[in-house]
């Protein structure tokens, strides 16, 4: 450790410091207080106008670096960037964080999380989206409509609770048109890639079937889907993947979904492909129109990504770009 | 907004995209959700080793911007920053952020904010320390140590309650000793300056009597003043300002106290001095060294005044020096 003992400017006026009080009476022996060995809930809220948005973890996954989690550099650049965000460049740290936007007349969940099957599966590490509503208060029957911003696992496997009944019962579900149309067509599927992407239409076929089949409605882009709630095209990441606008009054908020992956790799540098883009340069398009979009405007930024609780402004840095978080304002 | 719309790439293909399924039976109307109209406590947990560490907010003060608040630059510098940090520029955002070590033997609250007679005047807004600890599940008679880093007011007017009782009835409190014998000594208070430094005086006669003296220890600096918690000298903030290292095992954590008020200011802006800054040129060469350790040895800071959690790293950035949040971990 550097020195930081007292300049001796102080000296003179320090050398009758020592000791001015005695010992005290010893105190009364108590217990040790046994540690609490568990995270506090991860919720936080704010406003957008008179909408409240109700940030709510589903948790993080923490895997070794896969070889190509960057398609389009090498994995030793990778692992720099990673030490140079002061995190472990062997492991790749990956957070999830649905919000939930009470508009006065609707509760809507964007996104559901990795689900509750996750949850019992990686041991609470993921899948808390449950439990964390709970710490916030929100009854999963009170949700009117759970928004679904693309179709992958993440997004949207927490449709569905472990006992296979609906997590959300009384929500109408809300899916791109055009990105519910893409995974539920059998001539897509016959040409999907083996590995992910045939993995990924399973898994949809899976998900959006029974009871999320009954409850579910398309919506359309530049429309609202919920009041205030406006959908847009970003693609890239997936087929039709959309990002919302949520405004009340003179305020907003771009919610990204997945235009960027988490922030520390993407934003910083918006060129690198992640695997799980399904077309890399047309993310990387999007990316940066929507990147560019939002360091012009200073306007807030919501990522599903982005560590907890998410809520952040953009600054361009050299060829990329800043996340600045947002600072934690104790009241509402 | 900038254009957001599907590229024509994707335009043939998403022909067929629109409204693939017709419009389902309405859902059961629900009644409208209230919003919760508060925020979710405000406590995260880490550990360092085999410590366990509870950062629970204190709230933040909001205030329009002084004139003086840095003395020795321009107001519209501070405005302009403040605006470069995405912050409203007229106005002064002040998180107060304490955090309780459980050593596994003993429960220490370092700082203890701005009181419960502070919660009551400022509508909720600061003093949160007492309801945000009911939210972690700690017991204020559980608290055996409160450990005081200097003596401004936000750090130790909530060793009383409202009700003039022990806010830590069972807890030693150990104090600087230096900086205790300087508030506590006569000389010192007949040549305080008016305003300011006077106020200070008086609070701390206030505040370092009857049972608070009574329970009271002085420490040194460069010793441990709990197990894995070193006191060392940070002078310049106040007479003998105080940080801590909280380590254990091959971990630890530089708790700063005010080496650094806000970081967006004076991390950001070093040479910046802050009228609480007891003596800012000692402040800054504090600041400075610190800081320098901390890039140099990318160790981990918990910032008094950073926003909640406060948990960090440091990076040089141009002539200054860029905090970092730590990325919000949803399991411990």
């Amino acid at each position: 450790m550097t020195d930081l003992t007292r300049r001796s400017v102080f000296t003179g006026a320090a050398a009758a410091g020592a000791a001015v009080l005695g010992p005290i009476a010893p105190t009364p022996t108590q217990a040790a207080t046994a540690p609490a060995g568990k995270q506090a809930p991860g919720v936080y809220r704010y406003k957008v106008g008179t909408h409240e948005i109700t940030v709510v973890t589903d948790g993080v996954n923490i895997a070794p670096l896969a070889d190509n989690l960057v398609t389009n550099v090498k994995k030793d650049d990778v692992k720099a960037m990673l030490a140079a965000s002061f995190l472990d460049p062997e492991k790749f740290f990956n957070p999830y964080t649905p919000i939930v936007v009470n508009t006065g007349s609707k509760l809507v969940l964007i996104d559901t999380g990795n689900s509750e099957a996750a949850y019992n599966r990686s041991n609470g590490a993921v899948g808390q989206l449950l439990t964390n509503l709970a710490a916030a208060d929100i009854d999963p029957k009170a949700i009117d409509m759970v928004v679904i911003s693309h179709y992958h696992g993440d997004h949207v496997n927490g449709l569905w609770r472990a006992d296979n009944t609906l997590a959300f019962p009384n929500a109408e579900i809300l899916v791109p048109a055009e990105e519910h149309r893409f995974w539920m067509d059998d001539g897509e599927m016959s040409r999907a890639a083996p590995g992910r992407m045939e993995d990924l239409f399973k898994n949809n076929r899976r998900v959006f079937t029974g009871d999320v089949l009954k409850r579910l409605r398309t919506y359309e882009w530049n429309k609202e889907v919920a009041p205030g709630i406006t959908a847009l095209a970003t693609r890239g990441h997936s087929w039709a993947h959309t990002s919302f606008v949520v405004a009340s009054g003179s305020s907003k908020v771009f919610v990204q979904s997945d235009v960027t992956h988490v922030p520390f790799l993407f934003a910083r540098n918006p060129g690198w492909h992640a695997f799980v883009d399904q077309d890399g340069p047309q993310a990387e398009a999007t990316r940066r129109r929507v990147y560019d979009m939002l360091a012009a405007e200073k306007m807030m930024v919501q990522g599903y990504h982005y560590p907890f609780p998410g809520l952040a402004h953009v600054e361009k840095d050299g060829t990329g770009y800043r996340v600045i978080p947002a600072i934690w304002s104790p009241t509402i």
